[in-house]
């Protein structure tokens, strides 16, 4: 019959199992990272070719694009070795959907490139199929965050998503700022966009900041050029306010490209440090953990074996504990045991319990954050669809809810979502 | 190389992995059940034992620990049929930690009869130790609430949690009436902690309500014989009026413990339906899981595979798509794409990311009534550490403060935690 020392075990096995899954996932995420970092730019150049009527930029990005089709290389070599035979349980569900979405959408890159080469396509067109492409990409870092039991690692990975997506709105922005300088004139549109795209890199970079660690937040801070940062919030000035029609100097396009590119390479390293922390700390955590599983093997049923079966029940005893504490979950870990020197199975099974305690509540605040996120899209998909609207002119009225109401988004969001509940 | 139809494969095979092993829980919960309520009743019959001095009722007693005896063997098995080899992923740590501490408390609970047996415990001491072994097993329930990623059986499963809670808030109650009425007089601390079981259990029937579907509220509804519910609410008033050290009829003790344990029995039969329905809904949905997979696997990739492979960026390219839809995980769900009759293998991906986000979206909401639960556990912790409160005061404290404020108990939990982060 099965111990409860046998249950221990069981239980640090699957917390192992757990760490060495996500120290994989990690090893995924920085390869989406590359490709997204690759296509990002492919979306600029092709911006930059497609507002200059294919007269410039052919080169790069052709050089891009080989670049590229490399990296997508290794991604899907990387999705061939993921275990998709053990059924696996928990959120493998979410994750193989995502990467099916991403697998589609490459296997489409090809006729997108071929439908820019022949310039039939806009740069609104264009930008909105990478953006579409990255996004996908980008869910896979999502559902890694969201599936994360570790804490500590669910608080890298929420860093290091919002920073991802920080970035996509980087080279979003990058890009349309692109097509605006090469066609030559502003249009209103775009330039609404363009402010948007701002406003939601630094939305991003705000979380980042909160949940990345004192090094990584230095590393942030100390890699942007003062100058560069200057020139790009000149530029950000001369598209922001020119007005609808205005001509634009067709010459700047170049300029705004790199001074983008040099900010967006910029967060490819701080990323990267992210992505190797993740790991890091994986592999920490797994070496910790299969101390203590040696620890329990070690240990023998028998002979530590309560000698006071009683002590279960002993602080159960004493008058402080009260009803409530059948709370299940929550009132189970017992008091420390101060009574006995030698650690017994018992202490084991109480220190374990109160241990994944706290984890759940540390790991409650970190979702907190992704739930939070979810709230707003629901209550923004609400507003598209009840009111016709956008996705931006959803998300705009939602801001404007709240900036009036003197609320954060987050409980605008609920209020909407509450409301129609009831309606 | 694997194709995006391989992933949509493997989603689908963890999406039944993970109903199988719900399905299997949920066997395991049904036996949890029996036990509990096995529990409940001889912890009740040791109260009636203590309070007349072992004068009366050891026989009633002694047969009950026999069949407790016979279920805990059951659930002993149970637990060794659980695949602890495989190390699987999820909340595999959490649940084998509590069955961890499950079968350390079944382990001592043979010297705590024997305690009760030569009177050498109070009622009081006796029933906090029942009521922390039963905690134990009520863990494992809630644990498995906790980690159902389907909205529908997870629901079901907040329903059946918060039906147990609140039957051992009632058993608990049966105890400590069962103790007062034997012992002869009225306590004003056993008084207070009886008007707290019974607000406890009022609250876990609410949860319940708004959980189970229409069925079984009606089945609980009809199941409550009206003469008993007035009989018990009679004996509730003697107990909770009486003044402190007044005479209580002692020969009332086995009618009090009758009228409770006829309700105790009715929620026993509605839990048993509960668990039924879980055990059904699980294997309905393995049923169309299997299916959904065999359509699948009899797909072939490459003549299924997209004529026009654009269409991954079709609605990408038209003019109602904003930046916004580059929030990954949500604005993925491409718009339904009525062009082709025959089923793409894309259109198979998209349909499976909307229906995987709106079953997220629903879970989130069931879960959380879960949360909430935690966020007032949290509070009341930090309420028992920071001014040394008893749980029950604590919680009584944080009620008072809810009702002053006119605010709910979970907001009150959530401004004092947020208190607590700022100082």
């Amino acid at each position: 019959m099965k111990s409860g020392l046998n249950f221990l075990v069981a239980a640090k096995r699957c917390e192992i199992a757990e760490l060495q899954q996500l120290a994989l996932t990690s090893a995924l995420v920085n390869v989406s990272g590359r490709l997204v970092h690759g296509l990002q730019r492919e979306r600029g150049l092709s911006n930059l070719y497609l507002g200059s009527q294919g007269t410039r930029f052919a080169k790069a990005r052709a050089q891009q694009i080989d670049e590229c089709r490399q990296i997508e290389a290794e991604l899907r070599a990387c999705f061939d070795k993921l275990d998709t035979e053990s059924d696996r349980v928990g959120h493998g569900a979410r994750l193989f959907s995502r990467i099916a979405y991403v697998l589609h959408g490459l296997d489409a890159l090809p006729a997108l490139r071929q439908q820019i080469d022949a310039l039939r396509w806009t740069a609104r067109q264009a930008t909105d199929a990478y953006v579409r492409l990255i996004a996908g990409l980008l869910a896979v870092v999502f559902e890694a965050a969201d599936s994360a039991c570790d804490p500590e690692v669910s608080r890298l990975l929420v860093a290091l998503f919002n920073f991802m997506q920080g970035k996509e709105f980087a080279g979003q922005e990058r890009a349309v700022g692109s097509a605006l300088f090469a066609s030559g004139h502003a249009t209103a549109g775009e330039q609404q966009r363009l402010l948007h795209l701002i406003e939601s890199q630094e939305r991003c970079l705000q979380v980042f900041a909160e949940f990345s660690n004192a090094q990584v937040g230095a590393l942030w801070a100390q890699s942007q050029d003062r100058a560069t940062l200057a020139e790009l919030e000149r530029m950000r000035r001369i598209l922001g306010t020119a007005a609808d029609g205005a001509a634009l100097d067709a010459g700047q396009s170049q300029v705004w490209f790199n001074c983008c590119s040099q900010r967006i390479d910029c967060m490819k390293v701080v990323e990267d440090q992210l992505a190797h922390d993740l790991l890091r700390v994986c592999e920490e955590k797994i070496t910790a953990a299969s101390r203590d599983l040696q620890a329990y093997q070690a240990l023998d049923a028998t002979t530590t074996r309560e000698a006071d079966a009683l002590s279960f029940f002993r602080d159960a005893a004493t008058p402080a504990s009260a009803p409530g504490a059948a709370t299940p979950g929550f009132g189970v870990p017992a008091q420390g045991y101060g009574l006995q020197l030698e650690r017994s199975i018992l202490e084991l099974v109480q220190e374990q319990a109160r241990r994944l305690q706290t984890m759940g509540d540390e790991l409650d605040t970190v979702r907190a954050s992704l739930n939070e996120r979810k709230l707003i899209d629901r209550a923004k998909g609400l507003l598209m669809q009840r009111q016709a609207l956008s996705e931006q002119a959803a998300y705009d009225k939602l801001r404007k809810t709240a900036m009036d109401k003197g609320l954060k988004l987050v409980e605008v969001a609920q209020l909407m979502l509450d409301a129609a509940d009831l309606l």
